[in-house]
């Protein structure tokens, strides 16, 4: 390449930056099919089918990360895995947080998937006195005001939004303070956040509404 | 119009169909938007502060409705709701079965936002002798071979799937034979389902890898 490449294609660890969201999303999937694979190379179609995803899009979405298999055999399982693990940023342990423990935030504490997805729970947290001292799914419930002081390299941290609409605004507010720059915001409610802080949201009401407009359409063709 | 409109592009109640999913999602939002709305009209800047957008993008949005703003006022409050609540398939209430009785399960089946945006939950079902009978969030838990009994118009119904990953394809087997052919995906594995079932899936670790990913992003930048 005769020039450098532009700033906001920059190279970390070999690896490309800019990938789309949709195909970050896929590399998950395709993570968690090659966690469950015992043999040492997958071919595309059969990481298809462990991901519930078609073969053309793997070998597009893999390309990304400069993965190249080899035809007739496949891609390098521990290697690909490696590779995915890298591009999602997991050569490091990511820690989680998460603010609320009802019955949301203690489904989130005690979900087998992130153990073994790269992600390690260290903090579940709530305002009630009531639940502040108990124990959920082998976390400690420990105070909200105490967040600041658990967060420690709170810039490489998440925090995970499981309280009411009227609680979300006060809890993003309280992450922010203590240095968390990455949400994932399972409130029924958006968070105004400064910027520079990264919030995804899960509304569970709009997946059932994208659900009830495609059977919208089928009821009407049908 | 000299031609008929193609069938992938079907006119059901005046409304277009054929409206992409991100724009679905961002509808819901919306509607979640406008029902806290008291005024008789709200403006698209008004409207995209309240779901967390831009106003650009919810007059393109609006636009695959038809709905009309008028300049300096605004769209009708209460017409938008209703072309919003049409479009994503509310004109009747939709019922919801979920399957699974642990805290995901009950967090759902209790998730104050349902009934507010049009959904009625009709029953939680579990496999295990130890909670059927019980109550969660005011429902009944009913055992898992019912599920066939209690689905009346069960192509209108959807099926949320909230149990742990081992247990996920045969609940959607047992979904599809009681005729569900629309179904949420919570559990982290893919399900398989024959032609004509919509599936989604939300997936918690892929969101947190998204995430995680963007904060190499911002680490390999910083």
């Amino acid at each position: 390449m005769r020039n450098p490449p532009p700033r906001a294609l920059s190279i970390v660890g070999g690896v490309e930056q800019k990938i789309p969201t949709n195909t970050v999303a896929r590399l998950s999937r395709y993570l968690a099919a090659l966690d469950g694979e015992s043999e040492s190379s997958i071919s595309s179609e059969a990481l298809a089918e462990k991901s519930g995803g078609n073969a053309a899009q793997v070998r597009k979405d893999l390309g990304y990360l400069n993965a190249a298999g080899v035809r007739g055999v496949g891609y390098d399982t521990a290697g690909l895995r490696n590779q995915i693990r890298h591009s999602l940023g997991l050569g490091q342990e990511r820690r989680v947080v998460i603010v609320g423990a009802g019955n949301l935030g203690t489904a989130l504490a005690g979900y087998p998937g992130f153990a073994e997805r790269g992600f390690r729970v260290c903090g579940v947290f709530d305002k009630s006195p009531r639940l502040v001292g108990t124990e959920i799914a082998g976390h400690p419930v420990l105070a909200l005001s105490d967040i600041r002081e658990c967060a420690s390299s709170p810039s490489t941290m998440i925090g995970v939004i499981a309280v009411p609409a009227g609680a979300a605004q006060i809890v993003a507010d309280m992450l922010v303070a203590a240095g968390i720059i990455s949400i994932l915001n399972f409130a029924p409610t958006p968070v105004h956040v400064p910027p520079g802080v990264d919030v995804r949201r899960v509304d569970l009401s709009t997946e059932l509404h994208i659900l009830s407009h495609r059977l919208l359409r089928s009821e009407g063709t049908g």
